[in-house]
């Protein structure tokens, strides 16, 4: 599937979090992209996730694509390397899903929802981590597939690299 | 907020239900904001609540628009009147949110789920019809705002009249 | 190719037109565009020769689309019926060439320029007018098929009726 | 304007130009960008001028933005190393624009005057070359600006340097 480049890993999540602790994973996982040599790619925002994944993976060496909402890179995370600057507002997610190899939907919130369903939609191999039970629920209830939940990084890239992405 | 012109309902559900019930009740939804004179506003094409919808304000002599996500108009509900042929895939989604005065919620499908939490996070008044208690505490789960729930149309218009569009 | 439904004509022009002759003329074709129970497109804005137009139609009773670029119908034209809100920028352009099943060119501008190249790229009939022998050279040496300009918009029409769309 | 990144360029030009001189000329700008230790941005499609300029920057080590219009990566040029796959058609040519800090328009098509004059319109830095004159006077009736054109690579880069990104 990937020849010449490197694989995009996406990393969907909350811009507000209500938990810290969701922050603090956001950033282990982009530094767990960029030790791989893979590259990050979050929808590029200085908030949340986005920015706590971008710092991850930018202080690990790695490359991060932030693809940007609006038509400049004002509120642009200071840890993205490469700005994409659609100016299509929130018909930027469906561009994030579709670009990601592997999508990881780290929390939720009301954009990240909408990021996890469309990636589902169209067949992106989806992985929840840092989500409760019954919104895992919702999901598994929309599709037929089985739901890929993993509570540690480490079994979530575990299991990418095994299934996901080869060397 | 709406002058010299109709107000637009959106009504979005999935586009092949389960549930066979629901095309009965999205196509009741069609009829009664053609009854009111208001405009339909769906995803266009000819399948589920989209369709069912369309026909309904379409048979009582209501116009609907329907927001394409191809580049041509193939695909498209026989119902539509005015159709927007956007080329722009699942970002349409995106456009039928911010298209509508008021955005109706008809059965839950993961293209109707990523449309349901644009319009919440846009701020659009969303109101839910046909969707399980559980689906429903999803999205309460993500907002501050008490969602709106209506399991008869009659319930559903008499809150939108009183509370959203006025003569 | 039209069945069940208007024919859909976009007029295409700046907003901000150096001559305001143009501007009486786009009054003209939107209302001819009236007259002929056909629905006019326009970029929707309240400027220059999308609001001419659209003021052209309405007065005339016809129905006028806009398809906005903002997030909201801010600095809408007080004569669009059917407001589209985008919230995509000039990436509209795109979504107003495609939505439009005859593209009227009238003057030019940088905008514009953008949607007659886009109409001719995606293989809409296009039609100039109040457009200078230079400019309509610029398009003719881009394109195989003959460029098509009117001067008058009676001629415009009687193509249009010939050629384009047939009752 | 530009911290903590590479600046980035987009080389927008034809998919099928006439002249085969001018594919040679994109693949040394690609090569002139990647030496100067900058990103190319292109279209990202395997044709013409998208594919020449990614050869000239990838054989020089050089990394390659590629925004594609499709909803895969098929037809990718086989020198994109970060592809963003947008789903969006032609809508995409917007994005090009916004994401690069100075446009360089090699030759001239359909596709191409349509991004050249939204990077004229939304104020982007825009230096043509292997554009004829006529082509040239087009886009200078259409602005106020002096129009930047270059015929030979060199002095291309010398006046980007000296005016637009600096060390």
């Amino acid at each position: 599937m990937i020849e010449n480049r490197k694989p995009i890993i996406g990393v969907m999540g909350p811009g507000n979090p209500k938990d810290s602790e969701i922050l603090k994973h956001a950033e282990k996982i982009g530094m767990q992209i960029a030790n791989r040599n893979w590259v990050l790619l979050t929808g590029g925002r200085k908030a949340g996730v986005m920015d706590a994944a971008s710092k991850g993976a930018s202080e690990a060496g790695g490359e991060v694509i932030g693809i940007l909402p609006g038509d400049s890179d004002r509120d642009i995370s200071d840890y993205v390397s490469i700005p994409i600057v659609t100016g299509v507002g929130s018909a930027r997610n469906y561009i994030n899903i579709l670009s990601s190899d592997v999508v990881i939907v780290c929390g939720m919130g009301l954009g990240t929802s909408s990021e996890a369903a469309l990636a589902m939609k169209h067949g992106k191999p989806t992985l929840f981590t840092k989500v409760g039970k019954s919104k895992l629920d919702f999901f598994q209830s929309l599709t037929n597939k089985k739901i890929l939940f993993f509570d540690e990084a480490d079994a979530l890239f575990e299991f990418i690299e095994k299934n996901l992405i080869k060397d």
